[in-house]
């Protein structure tokens, strides 16, 4: 009532993303008042052209502007290991660690039954075909450490183990500089669990 | 380098935003893959319309998409009244109180050197052309409480003083709720200063 209507529809608008309140809402429709035209037409076609231009890659599902994808294409990876991840965003946390050169397989989602998710609504077949067709060393399963993420690894563990040499799961322990006083329980325990011999 | 070149320049784009940071950006660019291109266009067309449909009310300078706005238009509010403000997203602030009933100038900034806004770069000649045209009983200076705004409001108030029946200046003092306790010194100060009598 105190914004004119393209204001509050664009504060509505904003207000949808994730983790952006009314307040926050309020304040980015004002910004958009206050840069040119040039600008807002820049960020309102960056928004399209995403839509327009991203698609999944037919080999490991990420997200990709070709066909496939650079990381499927590229020669100097080792394409017999493969990091199964839930989402896109999670490869981008791999590459960061710069220190995994194989190849990613992107769920696109976590089995979760009250979700309604099952194994056959992820990329669990197109997985398997890849295991068929390519020479695959090892399997990495890297889904989160949540309840979906470790239902969709045991899953993925007893479905995989007769058909590639190695199944492996990433590692679950304390988080490098942080305190043991402050780690939660499940997490100190999972460390005990999982300790090395020196 | 680990984003494709649309998301990188989404994130981009959603960076320059204010509050918004390199991962509150990628969050958001990932949101827009997962949403409908039908969701993303509503948004982007928003935006845009924002850009195209308002432009400033040509008496009190506040954004409206008619010509004058609702407000000046507005014939049960007292027009011998004008809240001086700095900003449009004020008024808002203003309009929530809806104690509020006379109408607004929006001086479109604050007095600062510093940063090269001198008096005639605000809306002030066009406040004192409102002022010899209407009949003006009193000018409310809202401006903010920080250094610009408070040099601002002793500008106008020694240039309205001779012009206008009352020249007045919002109150400050110890926010309603806050405790004396953690109130700063200036603030207490303040409101030492403009205790009333009981």
């Amino acid at each position: 009532m105190y914004l004119t209507p393209s204001m509050a529809k664009l504060v509505h608008e904003f207000n949808k993303l994730p983790g952006i309140g009314p307040k926050t809402a309020q304040r980015l429709a004002f910004h958009i008042l206050k840069i040119s035209a040039t600008e807002a037409r820049v960020l309102a076609s960056a928004i399209i052209e995403v839509k327009d231009r991203i698609t999944n890659c037919p080999i490991c599902y990420n997200i990709t502007e070709d066909s496939p994808c650079s990381i499927c294409k590229d020669t100097t990876r080792d394409h017999g290991l493969i990091c199964v991840v839930e989402q896109p965003s999670d490869i981008i946390a791999m590459e960061k660690t710069r220190v995994y050169k194989g190849d990613y397989h992107v769920l696109q989602g976590a089995i979760s039954p009250l979700d309604g998710i099952r194994p056959d609504n992820l990329r669990i077949n197109e997985l398997l075909m890849r295991i068929q067709q390519e020479k695959v060393k090892e399997i990495i399963i890297a889904t989160d450490s949540d309840v979906e993420g470790e239902a969709t690894a045991l899953y993925l563990e007893r479905l995989l183990r007769t058909m590639v040499a190695r199944v492996s799961r990433i590692a679950h322990g304390i988080p490098i500089g942080s305190n043991i006083e402050y780690t939660d329980e499940v997490t100190l325990s999972k460390a005990l669990e999982s300790r090395r011999i020196l």
